[in-house]
């Protein structure tokens, strides 16, 4: 079979929509370009990790997620994911990359995937770095039935609230993943910027894609993972690797920004949750997920 | 290598915790001796699943999860599930199943590992049932640092709760699972079984086993999934099938009831979560998990 590029075709994209040059679409924009993949062979994924979604020089695990997503998008019968989870196992490198995706169970409204990115080693073996088990299915075809019970986040309106630009000081190492993202982060969940913690596991922020393309299914799961640390309001600093992280999505988003809000209630024993919500512009509470990560106590 | 079950000793569990004759102890118990496997090569284990642990007629999510992680406790370096996904693919039945694991990467303080569950359907061929990825580790090794923000459940002490036994009517279909379970609901949740649920996505319940057996970590992702459904209480009925669960094994639970809360918030195009949180005796929440469920609307 031959290669073939695994993303919406910018052609496409651009029409579809009606963008105006300045804003990209979904299919053309940079988290399009940078989720990409090379289709090998059935299973077999190829795709160059940018350098431009780390965040203090790692890899932020959201991208990384969205990555694995989109291959699975392409691999099963379905195209949203509806539950995946991932497991991160080494750190990710910017560079070559590849993906294998295998087809666990194909069914009439859902399907079960795993997918699995590997780099290679100095030796040149491959090295897994996170494997994601997932089940897919078509958000388009969902009932229209809504009983959300949750209610949107109380938030000033972005105008009010400040992003990554508006810091006092840089953001330590490297922060290339702000540069892709429109985010502005409500102030009571600013204080660890000016060194007055709240106490309180909380983050939440105004989201977007700095070049306006839209959210869709995939882009939602770069978006739960790409807030600052609750860790950094409840007063502890350093890295807070995710362990794994599991995403439901429930609603394809409406264009406009989002509104991410997350939250820590059970930090114990050197480890921590973060539940996030992500809400459009609609009022849907469009994603939810949970990530269990490792802090630096003390 | 010759064969080995897969379950603490009967004879080390009683010795362990001198416990009285009337009540089981940990490694000697329904429970254990239900989701006991035997190693039939490294990676391969062999069990006969129990019909005492289904609800109207499904064998329960919770106990073939349990199933799984003791393969994989088995399977890996560390002893205990600290996150563990689940996706659910067929109805699993009593009778013989194979469990097969996979060691995805070990490490210094985690472990990942991949199982999967099958059965032979009519023709002989093996039919996955659950395929599980999980991140073991060492509860009894982690820092004593406990910043937990979250609060138990408030719920009336068991004596002024109500179990299956009290029902007016019988739970439709095979209850097996009742039998096997110490379970006290919170009346406040119960207004589903008196014709008038209360709208609210809720289930609350003192949790144990009913031969007495105290909990373990392995017996928390039984209890996760071990309530009447969220759904009830929002006013639907029929079966609520689980696609996915994720639960957060997060400390070694103290002996004593333990206490469930679930939680739905987000009922909308025929699918549902549930938030499971599950205190100790020492008001430690020592397990928190997510599943994503289907829901027959109208």
């Amino acid at each position: 079979m031959s290669e073939a590029a695994i993303a919406p075709s910018a052609t496409l994209g651009s029409a579809r929509t009606g963008a105006s040059p300045s804003r990209a679409a979904i299919g053309d924009s940079e988290f399009d370009r940078d989720t990409a993949l090379t289709r090998r062979e059935p299973g077999v994924y190829d795709i160059e990790l940018s350098a431009g979604w780390t965040i203090i020089s790692a890899v932020n695990g959201g991208y990384l997620l969205a990555v694995l997503g989109r291959a699975l998008a392409d691999a099963l019968p379905h195209p949203d994911p509806f539950t995946i989870s991932a497991h991160y196992l080494t750190a990710s490198q910017p560079g070559p990359a590849v993906v294998r995706t295998e087809t666990v169970r194909t069914g009439r409204t859902l399907s079960t995937g795993q997918a699995s990115l590997f780099q290679l080693d100095e030796q040149g073996n491959e090295v897994e770095r996170i494997r994601v088990l997932a089940s897919y299915g078509d958000l388009g075809a969902l009932p229209d039935d809504v009983r959300t019970a949750a209610r949107p986040p109380q938030m000033p309106p972005p105008e009010q609230c400040f992003g990554p630009q508006d810091a006092p000081s840089p953001v330590p190492g490297s922060s290339a993943i702000t540069d892709r993202l429109f985010l502005k982060l409500d102030p009571s969940t600013l204080g660890w910027a000016l060194g007055k913690p709240s106490g309180k596991g909380e983050m939440r922020a105004w989201f977007g894609l700095a070049d306006g393309r839209d959210a869709d299914p995939l882009s939602l799961l770069l978006a739960v993972d790409a807030l600052p640390p609750t860790a950094f309001e409840i007063g502890l600093s350093g890295w807070v690797p995710t362990v794994e992280l599991t995403v439901h999505v429930r609603c394809r988003p409406a264009p406009g920004p989002l509104r991410v809000a997350i939250t820590t209630r059970n930090l114990a024993g050197g480890f921590l949750e973060e539940d996030a919500e992500v809400w459009d512009s609609a009022d849907r509470l469009v994603a939810q997920s949970r990530q269990l990560a490792r802090v630096r106590l003390g």
